[in-house]
């Protein structure tokens, strides 16, 4: 693995963590992913972000009111229930299918250094099964300069 | 920035402008992507597609009839009902939540300078949350002749 | 087109079959997509899955209990009913919404020549309109050297 900071050095994997307190919360992780961007040296390129878990997922929506990732918590709590007659016996089969709707990565475009997203975007890690410890990989790809 | 019609150059993004005259609308965005792809002089690659709006998605889904469109917009929308008890004031919650559910970016792979779509694919804006005036990105990644 | 087992050359596409049984049904197909990367050769890059169809989705969840992917086919069976009032004439326009739920593409890392997925997590082909033969396709990107 090559050390952070070098822009020239091959693509690698990082890893940021987040903790939850809820059973479902989505957690606003821009700033910290921005700072991994900064410290990559990578002015123009792609971020990568991959969930490793499967009743966790991550989304892209508005991160300036609250009130909005609240909301969708509640609505997807409310689409799909925790209880519906499940065959998984752990409980948490409404986790997976949460998951799988949110879905597990997402592709965000750097620029001039950061993030290059829309202007009301942030990025959201789903927690749908919390309390836990999790994990957010994320690997950045500077743009061929072709 | 390097000008249009240079395969050689670097990657940059374009945009494209979409506008909307329904609340919730799915527009078929294939054609004038295959016009930037042509244009840009790229023949094999990647063709990377993001929506900067937290009320509107990008999905791939039937183009030949136009019937599936609009059964999918009325899906989503008995699914995420407009009124329920939302905390976010701006009355939109629905078109955010559907946004997570379609995503905010695609990526198709490109050859012979198009797209390289299923016989029946074509790419849909989605709009939760118009009228308005909305705009796509994209980024058009050549192969790297390894 | 390049020959496979070549990590020097350009990437290609290559297509898994997938044969379904029923009209909702969830395939796991992780073990042919590292099949398919270890006859590639590369050991470090990224493995992008692209499927297709119209009424069939990708999606990365629990492979382990395979009740996960029964109760998730399930819960997407009860989430968009078959029968809706659909202008659509084929019958089959709630296959076409799961599918857009879904989503038609995967992105997974691959490091030590293997796909880098979590623990539990495994790559599921989602038929939701079967029984049928489908397709999905694969480009193995090897990481740039920079």
């Amino acid at each position: 693995m090559s050390s952070a900071g070098k822009a020239s050095s091959a693509p690698r994997i990082e890893t940021l963590r987040v903790k939850t307190s809820r059973r479902t919360e989505w957690v606003n992780i821009t700033a910290e992913v921005n700072r991994r961007i900064a410290a990559s040296g990578v002015s123009t390129g792609t971020c990568q972000l991959y969930v490793p878990h499967t009743t966790a997922g991550i989304t892209i929506n508005e991160g300036y009111d609250p009130d909005v990732a609240r909301d969708m918590e509640a609505a997807f709590d409310r689409l799909v229930p925790r209880d519906a007659g499940y065959k998984h016996s752990e409980g948490n089969s409404d986790s997976h299918i949460k998951a799988t709707m949110t879905g597990c990565s997402q592709s965000v475009w750097i620029e001039d250094g950061r993030l290059r997203l829309g202007r009301w975007q942030a990025i959201f890690f789903c927690e749908f099964d919390g309390p836990r410890s999790r994990e957010v990989h994320l690997k950045i790809l500077p743009d061929p300069a072709i």
